[in-house]
């Protein structure tokens, strides 16, 4: 079984990523969307919000299965047996930093192929930086991530002004 | 009346922004210079201080009008009644970040048409940030920002060895 | 009045060079699309052809004039009294060839400001060379360049296989 | 059964291609390697020597086949049941023409979605430019080009000075 | 004597570090590596940690001399009597960036000449960024830093999960 | 002795050019220039009229010699006895693409050690193609090319409409 590894700080996931998993969902037996634990960045959403969020967007698709991991992405390739690192392509920095970290993955384990997807012209626009800006001011996300988790995300950001 | 805005974060406002602002203000009738209240970097400069330095640098231009706002820019573009978010453009990183912003803001409003200068030749390598590392550490920054503002820059900034 | 200048080899024009057409058509005055005489490169469609489907494309904008030129850009802008170049931006090595014609441009003619508009994501994968690929193969390029022009295009460059 | 195409010109097919075949063969049940047509470029090999230089690199990837095509690739894809383009990047100017590609095919066709994967570090500065360039003035090409097909790229492209 | 100043953060330094100073002890008559005080960022390791790990990894290079600077780059070369700044290239935005730095420098400094070299492609993946995120994880980073100072780098950044 | 190559295909040679070589021959103490014998492109000028507009050039330089060249770099490299290969960089795509002839450079010759120089800022527009274009048309090269093959290039080039 071919198993794929999406890893990401999903923070919060947006229809870009889902495109990027349903993409991967039909190039790979298994497709493993796993949440990252980053200690240098400050999260806005925990990590049991970011899973249950990936939980609720991919119920429609059942070789999807949505993991947390803290360590290192080669490792966690190792131990899940899959044959590869899912990426999602935007821009030529995006393309640079994911190329570096290709490399060093490979380094660190020979079978930690990376395999980059485009991400559809109409979530190229898309961050979960410009998300997160957009929900804080009240303006309209749908559009930007799945109806499933709209709410929550307005209502966790959302900061009026007095 | 054609009403073109060009928001940044301005700390300090440089040279390279004053020849924006030029160009922007012989193609539009109106050009709004807006400092963006920008709740994730620590600013060294206050709003007041900005929105005084950019019009102590722009009062020979009639029809350049400096203003500051929070909340979104598509909104604000709209509040303003603008055709057009000027943006100057120096590098390609630069590029790639205005690109995804402007898609953004494309999409949020759809009258929100983003326009991009070519910073001129002299200014490419400046920005806030080498202007503040020059003048912290004492060195001549005369040449990188306005005559009008330069000593409050140094003193502001300005942090002598011991 | 302000007049903007919109120069291209549009070999032939596709919906992509419209939507830039469109959008300085609200930011200027007058748009003079003007298409170039390239002495090195071959073209697939005559200057004619070219400026005819330019025509028949934008006839429902009343501020778009159609011209053709050789020589100077630079000197082109100087005759027609035009207060900008207008350049679509697709990717990062458009903006960087861009980036020094406009240079080599402001140098040649301190009037001839360059701005750049942002090509609508829709049309970020369109290029003149993409369509004559497609139309030589006999694939279906509507979607691709307006309808007004598509059977021309196809007569022209259709090619079947014996 | 999952069937990756992996379009090319080959103009010889290098170790860095051959390095990105050995990856896809690992990701699909079975890759196509296929040799377009290409019209507008001269080739210095012919098709037959292509298909052949690369069937003869390949014999030790039982699920890889070699073919060559003409026509539109997004035709082929559909032609063949491929679920996936594979692609090898290199560097920017790579990524930025491939993405293009990769939304026009998709825009072609619905299932022809682009995969890439990052050429080995070793190879990142192999081209079949740079081998037919050190191959024509006799320079080593061998750790360029496979074994197998080496003598006879050297044998076509040596010119000796007089 | 033609001298040459390599300045970096240094935390920690790498083999890609030292490939740089290698390459560029052969061009200069003396070669200067100089650890940066970087006020803005929070480092791993204190400057004496740093300039003690590349005195310990340059020791076979006799005419590499290792120092510490705070205030202006452009100041730091006058004062030693450089002919230039030696910086590695790895990525496109490496590139940007030091390009600036590089425009900056010569503007306070018309004697502060910028010299790339390329980092060697065996080290293209690699940042201290990378070194410490491993270190931590207790990844192997032999291969990546000098054997000289491996174990102390392990030392300080190891977190053992509970 | 320290000596470095420059090589180019110099169709014509620019004050970019210049600047470069002037950069150079500061940082060794020997600066080859060489005219590389391109086989691929049409050149208009000759390699006897490009050698001779490089000398007139850099009569001023004394530690700089021009010479032409054939086959591979690298080898030419080693028979000079030349410790560095001299490129001037502008832009991303420049990078790119000299960042793989450097690799395939240094794999060929483990000394050939390739140095990137900085184009100074007021040349960074500036290109042969460039050059060439404007003169074809009649524009003023004063500013772009040397005083002294200002005239030559302006004769070989220029065409008159009539």
């Amino acid at each position: 079984m071919k198993i794929g590894i999406y890893p990401g700080s999903f923070d919060p996931p947006t229809l870009g990523h889902l495109n990027i998993i349903e993409r991967a969902s039909t190039l790979f037996d298994k497709v493993i969307v796993a949440t990252m634990v980053n200690g240098s960045k400050n999260s806005s959403f925990t990590m049991e919000e970011k899973a249950d969020f990936l939980r609720r967007m991919t119920k429609h698709l059942p070789n999807v299965e949505v993991d947390t991991f803290g360590g290192l992405l080669a490792d966690y390739v190792s131990e899940k047996g899959a044959c590869a690192i899912v990426k999602g392509l935007r821009a030529v920095s995006d393309f640079e930093y994911e190329f570096q970290m290709a490399l060093a993955n490979k380094k660190l384990n020979g079978n930690a192929e990376t395999v980059f997807l485009m991400t559809d012209q109409h979530y190229l626009y898309l961050s979960s930086t410009i998300v997160r800006d957009i929900a804080r001011h009240g303006g309209d996300i749908s559009g930007f991530v799945s109806e499933e988790i709209r709410e929550d995300i307005v209502n966790k950001l959302y900061q009026p002004k007095e």
